[in-house]
């Protein structure tokens, strides 16, 4: 199938087109870029072997239309509708990278975004596309919306104990620590290397936007509305998302080898969610690069908590190979082509 | 004052040595080492200009006491004990950088680091010796337990919140990244760059060591015994801790000025302790090789919880820096001297 | 072909691993490790997606010859040796990642390595497998030597000079700066993170034991023996190699356009060689991960030197990688199989 | 003595500001910077103890110049000179970071800067000040335009053997890298994190700017005209210039030790340069965020070749603190002041 890219030369717009370099079923016809426009990818995306002649070009919704059947849209929010509606007129396949149509509650978009959300009538059709629990929307959308990095690596770790019931949803405390492709590739000081690199910080407190989808899905997940405590952090590595999260058991007698069990029912047919033996925690080396997510759990006898840990490539499942997942869910090609 | 460091070559004695080389009023007169027995300082501790000389010695307790009044015991606990009883007795004042002394009660010792404590008696005379909550004890005693890199992080954030009875006390979730310096200098494959480079981890779940002074602590300042989460973080630089807590407010209408002025209150003697204001967060560049902490809070009002944020370098402030400073306040030298 | 791994545990014998998951003719069925008997490769090699199951065992070299055809041997050299000698004789494809038969002299051999060779006589039958250089021997030898990773940076960037006779021999002088898993998977202190990050350093000079293929292959590409200089570098990553070369040019009018296109001719049908172009320098990012090496260079009209960089993964092209090219080559299977 | 920085707010002004700091007789009295006009110094210059209060101002040559008698000029290239000049004429003593007085022939600055000399009627009142070349013209002059980081590393390790008249001036072959605050704190993207970690480049090929200094001076140490190969490299740490030089030795029979010995005999009365023994050799680790440079020189006895290497901190001895040093000279202060 035909697929053009729009904002091919971000982080996450490169990564897109890595692997569609390799996946046998999807090819790369058209990648827009106002500042590279002329260029070619392979002077602009580093180790490519395919497509490295494929020409940046600058083109409007309009134009880009007649080029594709299917679209990944790498720009950021806001921008992403701009060409959102109108390809979605066109009848074409959608899947957006940025926030644009996460958000079912336009409300809740405006509050944390800033500003009123620019297609509200799209968001009906639009699915949360996050393969690992919303499967069969995702199947049937022509809009998806692929997660954030922090929520699909939050996300991916609460479902099996929030589905089961066993948290104290007011006592949920998320930490997470990123890789710095994830703030983007912008010419700003603060993400040089002299100011990262054998340094540490935490961001954008109290509120990151991203917790207006992490207490959407969890508040789906619980069955009721629930507020967490989230603190992103900063952390010199390239690629990489780590997040801890403890929260009071509701039963604090509940056996680790019980929840275990639980943990690996809940992910025993999803290919890429590897989770851990009570031996073992995750390191973001061993998801590195791969759309591989590795999940461990602990029981804390002490403080009645549960302790989650888990490890994702920021850039992969946190963004564009999870993109390319539920692109294969929604084509019917197996959900794993491309991805090893 | 003469000086001893018993174990100068980890990082903890490397980093003393480092320190006493530019403190007016303290001199080095001997370093033991058992593996670097009859080679220079010079030749093993990198980029020092005083004492380069010196040679490694390996010294028995015995051996050792009548080369300095003041001892610094740079070994593992257990060997630390080894070390400080016979110092003692033969009068000597003994800093101790191993958790040796640190607990005051040896069934909390005995349940944390499995064997019995060595020399329980001595336990009473001995000072958990962080300037900051206890400068009048440390004045008075002739062994003084210098507190782990992760407590001091911890410690210094809370102690605040603590004493003013801000916080719901079954909810504070603390999460700390450590520089690999933390872990020691052992020939470990864990530890290799290889091992850690681009990789993020958490380790010792659910029940790392360092809970035993923090829970002490913690415990004196609100009165009363608490259990708190701790997830500790491996993370790729070489020096530096940044510490994330978060805790339930008891009163969440808690204003975010009055509890940056008590901050600023409770700091405000203290020399080695910077509280950022609202629109700062630390950074471990900013303490890196100092013996700085950097410490701010933030309220977040959607959950009702107090965010504190703690930086500071693991080995000075963390380590040796904080055995320094506790040694002036002790011999009633000047708080800062050698120290900026 | 059913493949076995001798020394499955180190980092180079990791990359086999991982690259073999991946190629579709090749089939792992053992692993052998001392250290990791009765461990499942998946709990040793990080982030594996196939043979996780498959337990590494400890095997003696004639146990280990049923169980394949093809045998990779990733130990030490010298160990090498004793695996090859009755893996040959039971008629098995050897490719050894070790040094032990790539000097095609016993003698310089022995100066290089400080000890007599163990098997002379196997030496004949043994190929240097640098597939740039000598496709057509490796098509037909069952004892493949696969090159070092310096000796592969170097040696693609300097053969059309020497090919071409443009350089004064004499003048030769070699940088080369190697990501920390090049040193090996050893638990040993100047290899920890807290020695290598933010340090840099040369070391084994003036004679490292890979100048001994560096100038035998020179040699025969230059028609007479050369000694070349070789400094090597230790720098904070984890895989990568970067090599600068300067020599003087017989003919300082050499035309930067004739030279350039000398280069791409010579490369013109090798896949994993990328000749960039006079405005693009190589970037280790640009093949980390990969088989590819990328090559440049540039003309000083000022001193009259011919400058070449290149880069490659060290454990890809430099190693396991390039093993497997070359195995590709002798089996007839497209040089790329499992590469891509 | 009053002290003033101009555009203390890059990586150069900023340690400068911190080594002023800690300087018992230098008192800090006005930072300018454009972009920071009006912020304090403590809220730009991480973690400072004195002067968090100074602000910064934008002032103009004439405004500054009643603000001080010392002026450290940490401004580009060009807007050095336009400092410079008045100050000079308003009798203030001026040290110029920047390379507008580096070089005496205004035709080699217009050569390798791209565009005429703003002022070459001040260049012969100029100094090179490199203290260990310099020092007595140091004490003499008004105007001491201070090295660059890459020919500090340079010209320190080849002065003794190019005084000696032991080269070959034909075969030097320099190499060197530096981490990433040489390039300076600008917001591009190919100095953010997310390029540069994980990666190594060469750049500035084959000309870099600092050839002309590096040449001038080499050629005042060996008599006569000298062209020389100079490849830079950025590398990932944020500090520290490791440098690698090698030229084949007119005698290629001098002994090692005597070599050794004329090194130290030419640094024995500087108190910044160690020249380190034939067992070991440079590591940035070991001079990172001091003044101190190593040097260490090996003979290769296959090649009849002398090896050099050097380590610096690019932002101490490459820049600030090597300007301090040179002011303590010209002022009569003890070179070490403020320096230790």
């Amino acid at each position: 199938m035909n697929t053009a890219i729009i904002g091919a030369s971000g982080y996450a717009g490169e990564e897109t087109v890595r692997l569609l370099s390799r996946h046998p079923r999807l090819r790369l016809t058209a990648v827009t870029s106002r500042q590279n426009k002329g260029k070619t990818l392979g002077s602009v995306v580093g180790g490519l072997t395919r497509y490295r002649d494929l020409q940046f070009e600058d083109l409007s919704p309009a134009e880009v239309a007649s080029r594709a059947e299917l679209f990944v849209l790498a720009v950021p929010h806001g921008v992403a509708a701009e060409y959102a509606v109108p390809l979605r007129e066109a009848g074409k396949l959608v899947v957006d990278l940025s926030a644009d149509f996460r958000i079912h509650d336009p409300a809740v978009y405006a509050e944390f975004y800033g500003h009123p959300h620019a297609a509200p009538a799209y968001l009906p059709q639009a699915v949360y596309a996050l393969p690992e629990l919303h499967a069969e929307a995702i199947k049937k959308s022509d809009l998806l919306a692929s997660p954030g990095c922090y929520p699909t690596s939050i996300l991916l770790a609460l479902a099996p104990a929030l589905q089961a019931g066993w948290l104290d949803l007011e006592t949920i405390a998320i930490t997470s620590l990123s890789g710095v492709t994830g703030a983007g590739k912008k010419a700003e000081i603060p993400l040089l290397f002299g100011e990262i690199g054998e340094s540490l910080r935490a961001y954008s407190l109290p509120k990151h936007r991203h917790l207006s989808e992490i207490e959407q899905e969890i508040a789906l997940l619980a069955g009721k509305p629930v507020q967490v405590s989230f603190v992103p952090h900063l952390v010199p590595i390239n690629r990489g998302i780590l997040t801890t999260i403890t929260a009071r058991l509701m039963d604090r007698n509940l056996a680790p080898a019980a929840a275990q069990a639980a943990y690996e029912a809940f992910y025993r047919d999803k290919p890429f969610v590897r989770v851990l033996d009570q031996a073992t925690l995750p390191e973001v080396k061993n998801v590195a690069r791969t759309n591989f997510a590795e999940i461990a759990l602990r029981i804390d006898p002490r403080t009645g908590r549960l302790i989650l840990i888990s490890a994702i490539d920021n850039l992969v499942k946190g963004t564009a190979g999870q993109a390319i997942q539920a692109i294969n869910l929604r084509l019917g090609y197996p959900e794993e082509e491309g991805l090893l």
